[in-house]
């Protein structure tokens, strides 16, 4: 297997200012190629320092890949690092790269100064892949010093995605890669630990190719993914067939998707394709389940509205909970959050509704310790109320309340579809 | 200078389906106290790899930070590494940890396997920080082989990120560190460019030890910190204060925190002064200001509720736009952002409400590209709307339609209070 490690170069990292997101997408399309991905780093504008992290990158991986340090200011020393470390005789202007500096500039209103035009300079050790989107080129370096090959790319997260089909062409097109296989089964509703012994003599049998990662997330469950290496690709896909299908019959309906997906995406999907409609009630979530389900492109499809009703006033004027039943049952309980999912359904006028009535703290009251959330839904045939317990702090609460009542309204879709 | 590195080990993250968030805001704790973060790597759950990365990461820098690798199942082995690195002679259970343990699992329903318990085992060689919002401990090792010092924390964001200022006590009480000061502007409302043309004079004439840094975040605009480094506390605060009064002269009510903070939290303290009550009426925004403002602790003092109202029934029945309003204007209008506000105001009987009426994406409409927002607020003296346009991605365009909105919700607050 191919081994890559991902680079960034940048002051602007390592002080906390700037979030790397352009080594995930990296790792990400270098994942799904089969090529494995060593290790990550990050690294400063520090001559010394680019020279001996690469050195030692290219050494131990077949592939290098570094984003930054290629910017028109003084602090960017990457191409003098690498003109030295390639064994350049001297840089040369890179015409496609230097009539994009222009063209670039151009549009932009801005005249053309040295600095700028020093950018279309590479190391006469370099290929070039000309970078559409800014002055600065892509550059290749192939096997440095007999190591790995080294793919410059710019910083610019925009500017170094763009150019990652480029590049991936590049790799395709110089290394051989062995096959490899993802599925996905997305779970939700269990703990990682309870899962992990549900599903372990089932993980214990897996034939030696194979390989069960767990990718748990607050949000949208546990995503366990199936990875097999090696064999031909009808035969991968014949043995993953047979996994995935002993798995799902363990999980049941533990299982909401095949593959990357959160509750929201799911349920919209449920919900279009039998016609039907959906509102939210929201009191300790306070538009979380909203904004949640409104993420979703195309969610006005299926998404009439919902109320937040953070005061009292509001669940009873507005949604329409009895004054008598706050007062016997106290707002956080089953009483009300079934009332509010009622109510909110029939204000919208929605098929289905789900509420949420709770205390994502700090602080509990009376009745019920911080963290306890009711739901509700009501649907067509039914209203049901559900209580949760979580111990995280406040925004966290929200989230898992949020999660929570999402999977208890997708468990009940399913009971009714 | 003290030097410091910062680890994450755990396969996803090198498979690019988790991003590293933790890093950052380490970095961003770690350079606010003068520390220099000299390198990130994020490493896979390989013994190998995790003892020869943290063996050099220690011997070259005073503080070593690690996240992940401390999961229970059984591809974390973070803590075996460990223990052989800082030669321990044994796993022990920490009581202090293994209590919440219990508490957490039996918060959520769960039982405790062993597998659970073993979470609680650290290596003899640690002292424990309690993770008080999950199972896995945050464990330091003092000078490891006579090398740096390694605080080892969970991976999960928001364990490593509450677990930060435990860490930074504790590095307090250890490092010798050199003084720094740090003050904190927070504007809303200019782009980073024309911000630095605005303030270039100012920040030009600074004295030496000083330095401006920009920090922007879409949701929350841009924190301008101010650095003094070196000299006495008395000065420095001297300094600081003749500086931070120049540049908030300049900034006026761009201006709406001294400290790292938000605009709804901002809002918040506000509405609470004044005893001033809010709603929201929310369409493109689907929940997200709602979701804002109720993440602010206490927020309960001040905000009523709001309405999602997604579908054009709910509107009209709900919030009471009229229907030739929406006919005649088209739902992305002026108009109907008017009435949507002063239909959440007088249903929920708030001081003040904001609203919001656009097109998140993908797609724009016949009259509007994707990208744009009107947002309405309605006070007790006067109801007024503004357009602004973005080109993001749905998600961003969602964000940025709620931070502007409560951006114009703050100003008209302030005009008449």
């Amino acid at each position: 297997m191919k081994l890559a490690s991902i680079v960034t170069i940048g002051d602007e990292i390592l002080i906390g200012q700037v979030l790397d997101t352009n080594s995930r997408h990296l790792a990400l399309a270098l994942e799904e190629m089969g090529i494995h991905v060593n290790r990550m780093l990050s690294i400063g504008d520090n001559a010394r320092e680019i020279a001996s992290t690469l050195s030692r990158e290219l050494a131990q991986n077949d592939i290098v890949i570094t984003t930054g340090g290629l910017g028109p200011t003084k602090d960017d020393i990457t191409k003098g690092v690498l003109s030295q470390l390639t064994g350049s005789k001297g840089l040369v202007r890179h015409p496609g790269q230097l009539e994009k500096v222009h063209s670039i500039l151009k549009s932009r209103g801005l005249d053309v100064l040295p600095i700028n035009l020093a950018q279309a300079d590479v190391p006469d050790t370099a290929e070039v892949i000309v970078n559409r989107l800014g002055t600065a080129p892509i550059m290749i370096f192939r096997n440095v010093n007999g190591g790995g090959t080294l793919y410059s790319l710019p910083g610019v997260p925009h500017e170094a995605v763009g150019a990652i089909p480029e590049v991936l062409e590049d790799i395709r097109k110089h290394q051989q890669l062995s096959n490899i296989l993802h599925r996905n089964v997305v779970v939700y509703g269990m703990a990682e630990s309870a899962l992990s012994e549900l599903i372990a003599p089932w993980e214990d049998a897996l034939p030696s190719q194979m390989h069960l990662a767990y990718l748990p997330n607050p949000l949208t469950g546990i995503r366990l993914r199936l990875s097999c290496y090696g064999g031909d690709s009808d035969q991968e896909n014949q043995i993953m067939d047979e996994e995935i299908g002993k798995l799902k019959a363990i999980l049941g309906n533990l299982v909401y998707a095949d593959q990357d997906s959160n509750l929201e995406t799911e349920i919209g999907k449920l919900l279009k394709e039998h016609g039907l409609t959906l509102s939210a009630a929201e009191s300790c979530t306070g538009g979380e389940i909203a904004h949640l389900i409104t993420s979703v492109p195309g969610s006005s499809a299926y998404f009439l509205g919902s109320v937040t009703s953070y005061a009292i006033s509001v669940k009873e004027s507005v949604l329409g909970v009895p004054a008598q039943t706050i007062e016997k049952n106290g707002v956080v309980s089953a009483e009300v959050a079934a009332a509010m999912a009622e109510g909110v359904r029939k204000l919208t006028g929605s098929d289905y509704a789900v509420s949420t009535t709770g205390l994502a703290g700090p602080g509990g009251d009376e009745f019920n310790p911080e963290g306890t959330v009711w739901v509700g839904v009501a649907t067509p045939h039914v209203t049901k109320t559900i209580k949760y317990n979580y111990k995280n702090d406040r925004l966290r609460n929200i989230e898992r309340f949020a999660a929570s009542a999402l999977n208890f309204l997708r468990l009940q879709i399913l009971e009714e579809i």
